[in-house]
């Protein structure tokens, strides 16, 4: 398979962590997500979206969004309950990750890391929202060691992408024990690998 | 059933539409999502992020995030494909939806309706956004009459949603024929309910 990536988009990294994990052999191809020229020519006809990840499949075929490729390479593994509950409830975690958390938490980090944070009056906002992401994520954790069904899953990875790099956009983990060690029992899952792997 | 509903809500109208049209009974709790108290009261313990719909299954477990709803309702029905790469593409047309599609589309239709389009910054930018979205549907449709697998799944459910009532936030949908007559083969869906039913 190819992951038409960026390396340090941790949408792009979810999808490198679960191929890892699952022993599926993959090559890299780099997009300068920062050329928008550039995107139309290698991800047009791939993702309607013009955004990167987009998994080439053996047979050519493509497959856009982070989550949508997770749920892909999870059906029928470890990684996804065969529980309809549960696995509602993994999806459930995966569309708050991409509504309520990356547009907030991913977008400040990408902002910081940029020197471009003070240049967009909503911020300040989205840092706000990103703590509430936070909030909800640290009420769900607290006596749970994992999101859904107490055992580790495409819900944990998607939201480990984005939460255990959040203070490369200043947000502080402090007053949040249960993400904190959330983020340690996945950071020691079998088949780890890190956003700079 | 319950469904902690919004009358106006396109997101809550998808949940009310694939439960119809599944012949599933269920009834409508009305939220006031005006009012961030009587959010809490009534969705805290139900759904952390505090938004509807959240769908009470009758053994009083709570789901959240619509498209988590819908695919939890249509797994084994003919509303969602069982062959993996389409189940895929379903969720990534339902992401598209939640991440490129509703934050613009819908946000610009609420602050219109209630009068407040201007005192936002952000609002032409939204639509823009919005007609990016529109674009890409465009292109999807141009060639195939549904999302996914050219039959009715719950991708159209998602996407119909608010593009049914764009109108009402100022978007001209005459450049977009393709849409427009995927639009018409939706509401000719047999079961089909509008979001004011």
């Amino acid at each position: 398979m190819r992951l038409y990536d960026s390396a340090p988009s941790g949408n792009c990294y979810k999808v490198r962590l679960l191929l890892t994990q699952l022993g599926i052999a993959f090559e890299r191809q780099e997009v300068d997500t920062r050329q928008r020229d550039g995107r139309d020519d290698v991800l047009g006809g791939k993702n309607p979206a013009l955004r990167v990840p987009v998994l080439e499949l053996d047979d050519g075929r493509h497959l856009a969004e982070s989550n949508a490729i997770l749920w892909y390479l999870a059906e029928d593994t470890q990684y996804v309950s065969d529980d309809p509950y549960e696995r509602a409830k993994t999806l459930q975690w995966m569309f708050f990750e991409q509504y309520d958390h990356e547009p907030n938490v991913a977008v400040v980090r990408h902002r910081t890391m940029l020197g471009h944070l003070d240049d967009y009056p909503d911020s300040e906002q989205r840092r706000e929202r990103g703590y509430a992401a936070l909030t909800a994520m640290e009420r769900q954790l607290d006596g749970h060691d994992y999101f859904v069904g107490d055992r580790y899953s495409i819900a944990d990875v998607a939201l480990y992408a984005y939460t255990h790099v959040a203070h490369e956009g200043g947000f502080d983990l402090d007053g949040y024990p249960a993400i904190s060690g959330w983020l340690d029992r996945v950071a020691h899952q079998p088949g780890h690998i890190t956003i700079d792997d």
